[in-house]
């Protein structure tokens, strides 16, 4: 999938370019394999590489190398872990990758306030091995093991969304960077704040486009005192879907309830070496007390059983809980290996939740009838599935095929008073989808765009 | 306590007036009374009201007004019930309240998704009496019966925030009339989602500054299966918030967990015919199976008895605990009440929990020192507190004292790493502590402001 390029600024991309290398030396680099590296690599999405990657070590320096861009209208694009999914790190218009992850301490930690405060570079198993012996965690869990920073640009969930919420919930305030070198705090560490616009939540999710974050305040929770995973097979995707609903409508406090179709099994035993029956399976996790994680077992068991569930299975030890969960989070490479040498596409539909079994059932047929090879892995207790065409990039009547599919389930999520992302966010990729979702809303999102960043040099051709 | 006046455009005005009582005859009023009910009337702040009140039925009639105002260059200011805190409602430049209450319909409930979509003139109790049959509750409680309107516009919360979050945790989409008349749709029915900027938390907390919100899309909850209300008494206001720092630390699930000092107890003893204990007081509240709310009772107990509570008390009958509940909410009548003909001012910091027990015996000596009656009453489980000075407002010595008692209590809270409002928001009142709380942003803050009401009709003169 090729996005389109846009008019570059060449000159001021040299000047930027030359003043960079006599200010930063090997701290900024050149090379093409460097650079391709700092673009788009994880999809279909085409490579668009940046002239250019600083590693920026603090948030001052992030603060030059803005104004810096700014004065001689140079695009800059955040850079994290480069883990994004719909060509956030791409330069349509060339320019400046500011690479944050030599930005990777954690700065504090308030065990008794439940809160911490980390720099962007700083990745999410990171922080949790930091934090693990004081008996804290923090939950957000995109696939990849991610930067903090890139997880809320992006608003990033993963599987603890359904019970611990997204980066939306988590973040309690940002320090970035405006498009003008300007450096704010958006937030302080209350728990709840009604002080005015809410500026943490804006840039949460806004994609490098408004400000590059340079320092996150999170929330953090305490590790329960009893964890209990464990997976039910069932017969039709159909059914494990009416069992999502049924948990979600009785309000059983899951932790996690993920979604895999027999083709994702059947890639994440090869995978991950695992031996789970080839069929549609949820994959659970239950936080409380040993009584309350109990009784939510128990109940699940019965919704489970009167939607046709068979084969539960309650983990039994602490490694074989880690090993199925890193075998949920290596879904991608494992789909990927499953059709070698195909590039994946992430979709990332999230319905209202009466409606998952018919999204994701149309959507397995559509799939089908255009011949498309596409697992499916979802966290289902939000509505937000995805479901990854596998696409042989050298055969043109599939990739469009494939477009088409990827047009057609945007729409049917729409449809069904859904979104088109539900964690991923828009990029280069859904921009249009996003019109369809959100109309004239759009308009006034150009409206905040062009007030904060008039020349248009944060991460140029995303989101609008 | 007087707020400025700003310049008034006494042709425009004059304009507008004539123009809607042509378009909506007996809908559009100018009596005083109606107008000072339409301006602030709950505390200190003094009332400036608006010039004319119009009666809307419509998103389209809120955009036909808003269009008119914009024309002829008049302040617009939404009203839904009148309850706001801040001087949320005045009219500082005159103009024209657009008063919602008669928008008043639940559009759609979404039992099986847990939502609903309501007009803003719905109030918190109309939608829960709505929902009663359907098994289904909104949790945010303001102490008034506010509307859901209103509720958005200052992010309120209550006393279930500990639990369920507050507005910005439970709207999932707004419909609003921007300041040019376009109406737009923030959000899907989708728990979470990345699709753009989030316009959604952008408006919810702008105090009617960037739009008129003309509907709401709210999560819903389902009731518990048990709910349990209990009291603990505490020889002091330090022993109570030390009890409620180790439940939120324990991570005790908590639905409610409310401080009240010694003063507000009696004053809720008269008010609402109660014989509670006259010593500081943590009224609780838990929900989940029964069995879980008996384990979550008994190790609140257990934390309480360790910092010298004692005298627990768990309500017997349904109609207890909603009485002190009621009781809870009539807080702000029942000071009132306690010291007759005085005015109130409703502080609102909010700290990191560690530093709770700090703040509040902090600004209860601080009150004393200053000869102020000033109850205690909050929601101290997200360390929300509201010590509410009552004024004789004929005694300018006093009301001095009151002011500088709220500047010194707001930077206190700013100092601990707080905020000067967990939910009432900005207004008229706070304006000064929003910039010594977030400096550079709030430049930011004005930058969005001017790009979305480049005219500044929308409610001038709030939080900027």
């Amino acid at each position: 999938m090729k996005h389109e390029t846009l008019p570059r600024n060449e000159d001021g991309i040299a000047t930027v370019a030359g003043v960079l290398k006599q200010r930063f030396g090997d701290r900024f680099q050149t090379g093409q394999a460097l650079r391709e590296q700092h673009g788009h690599t994880t999809t279909w999405i085409e490579n668009q590489p940046p002239d250019g990657v600083v590693f920026a070590t603090s948030t001052q320096e992030v603060s030059e190398i803005v104004g810096l861009c700014a004065q001689y209208r140079v695009p800059v694009i955040p850079f994290g872990t480069g883990t994004s999914l719909e060509g956030h790190l791409n330069a349509p218009a060339g320019g400046i990758s500011i690479d944050v992850s030599q930005m990777d301490r954690v700065l504090e930690v308030n065990a008794g306030d439940l809160d911490c405060r980390v720099q962007p570079g700083v990745t999410r198993e990171a922080l949790n091995t930091h934090l693990r012996d004081r008996g804290l965690f923090f939950p957000i869990d995109p696939g990849a093991n991610a930067s903090l920073g890139g997880m809320t640009a992006t608003n990033a969930s993963g599987t603890n969304a359904v019970r611990y919420g997204t980066m939306k919930d988590n973040v309690l305030a940002v320090e970035a960077v405006m498009a003008d070198g300007r450096i704010i705090r958006t937030g302080t560490r209350a728990r709840k704040s009604s002080a005015g616009y809410d500026l943490t939540r804006l840039l949460v999710g806004s994609e490098g486009t408004l400000a590059v974050i340079t320092e996150v305040t999170l929330k953090l929770h305490g590790i329960p005192e009893a964890i209990s995973a464990a997976w039910c097979s069932f017969p039709t995707v159909d059914a494990a879907c009416r069992t999502v609903i049924a948990v979600i409508q009785y309000g059983l406090p899951v932790a996690r309830i993920e979604l895999l179709d027999a083709v994702m099994v059947t890639a994440l035993n090869a995978y991950s070496k695992l031996d789970l029956p080839e069929t549609p399976l949820l994959l659970l996790e239950f936080h409380g007390t040993d009584a309350y994680v109990r009784e939510q077992a128990a109940v699940f068991d019965d919704l489970a059983s009167e939607h046709e569930g068979f084969g539960y299975h309650a983990t039994a030890t602490t490694e074989e809980r880690n090993r199925i969960w890193q075998a949920r989070h290596d879904a991608y490479p494992a789909m990927l290996q499953y059709r070698p040498g195909a590039q994946g596409i992430a979709t990332d539909a999230c319905v209202p939740i009466s409606r998952l079994a018919d999204c994701v059932t149309a959507a397995q047929e559509r799939a089908a009838e255009l011949g498309l090879v596409a697992p499916v892995v979802g966290h289902a207790g939000d509505g937000n599935f995805h479901i990854s065409p596998l696409i042989d990039m050298s055969d043109a009547g599939e990739v469009a095929r494939a477009a088409d599919f990827v047009t057609w389930l945007n729409g049917l999520a729409i449809s069904m008073g859904g979104t088109c992302t539900g964690e991923h966010g828009i990029g280069q990729g859904k921009r249009p989808y996003l019109v369809d979702e959100l109309g004239e809303a759009t308009v006034v999102m150009k409206q905040i765009k062009r007030a904060l960043d008039p020349l248009d040099i944060l991460n140029p051709g995303k989101i609008l």
